[in-house]
């Protein structure tokens, strides 16, 4: 399985995900689900993949082979020089209808499953901050005030701390550990979701990365951060009124 | 949906159930999942039952029937009056066997689902509080103290505060106090889950219950906790160490 959740606040945009990939229970491996890509101070863009790794990894091969392309031609319209990031999800929707007309049916006569979705966020000079999740069909969806945040995969578990702490009016930092602690309560009641993870954070109008790191299962600020929120589940915990009278 | 948790703790078992039933998200209804049976003194067993509404209510209407048989002939053994525990549990999924076979193939071609699932929890003098989970093939298994709880239903969000909380030494208060709060935090994040709850506790060796009541939306009780945990969710979030530095 897996798990990314992708947070957009006024502050801007917060991505994480995990890197555990498996093709049934006994072939676990670990494979990066997060990939940026920027032009430093004019747009800074994130995805974030999960299902179908082929399918996925086919989709950032188009991406990047149009971008190489346009270095010699620059009329090749690539992510990095639309004129949108709505135009953005609509070339990666464009790569994910190929790569599924391409093998889908093949996939499927294999008794393996094609879906694959893809969230992308970002935000070039001149637009604001976007987030979109793009599905199998290449059709998309944007978050918006009402829904700041979506999550792709095992995503039950750490959903109860987002829809208490995400707001639009939300800190870009309370933003962050929110992910970090909704990514902590997954990690510990679901053994498909694994360390170590990506972390991105693009500050709103800085058309850049102010995080982009990965998390090793030994990072000591995650490791304060879940022991933190451990300690507090259980003050809290302590701390309920008696119904047992 | 439905979500219904059961736990047993070396002090005894909690119980608690919502009401939400549906066929289809646009036929709601409120349905009781959590039934009671007792000989005050000698035995206290309590049912969660969820799946297929046909099926579980006619298996509780073979264990009525044997009840009101055995008041005319002895002989008939019923889960009031049967050796022990396990053996309630096969009796219960003797019922769930006879129902599936009167009825899944008919259900099945009309293309809904004939699965079921029933815990079982209770104590008989003798014997241990003991709590099984019985399937819609008529099979169960048991808690143990590794695993001391059981979830039927929508039980992803609810999961991660028994994983932290519930060990086979937990306090019969905490234990209580664990399942209300996982039910409110399955009651936040999924509308196919609702008020009322239904909670039973029985003590071990009280063969009886101590607590066996309903839990209205309007409970002051159930309010408190609710937003003590969102209170203390709240503080424990802000209290973090920061991440971003």
């Amino acid at each position: 399985m897996t798990y990314c959740v992708a947070v957009r606040v006024d502050q801007g945009l917060v991505m994480l995900s995990d890197t555990r990939t498996n093709a049934g229970m006994d072939n676990i491996a670990r494979f990066r689900k997060s990939f940026t890509y920027h032009v430093p101070g004019e747009r800074a863009i994130t995805l974030l993949c999960s299902g179908n790794l082929s399918i996925t990894q086919g989709v950032k091969s188009l991406l990047s082979k149009a971008i190489k392309e346009s270095a010699f031609d620059p009329d090749v319209e690539t992510i990095l020089n639309c004129d949108t990031m709505y135009r953005v999800a609509q070339i990666i929707g464009a790569a994910m209808q190929a790569m599924q007309q391409r093998y889908r049916e093949n996939i499927e006569m294999g008794g393996s499953g094609a879906s694959a979705s893809i969230m992308v966020a970002g935000q070039r000079r001149g637009g604001k901050p976007r987030l979109y999740l793009v599905y199998s069909a290449g059709n998309f969806i944007e978050a918006t005030e009402d829904t700041p945040f979506f999550q792709i995969g095992e995503h039950k578990y750490g959903k109860p701390i987002l829809d208490r702490i995400i707001a639009r009016e939300t800190s870009l930092e309370d933003a962050t550990k929110a992910v970090l602690v909704s990514m902590d309560s997954t990690l510990r009641s679901n053994l498909s979701v694994g360390m170590p993870l990506d972390l991105v954070v693009i500050p709103t109008d800085m058309f850049d990365f102010r995080v982009r790191t990965r998390i090793e299962a030994d990072n000591e600020e995650f490791a304060r951060i879940s022991q933190s929120w451990s300690a507090a589940l259980r003050k809290g915990f302590e701390d309920l009124p008696n119904v047992l009278g």
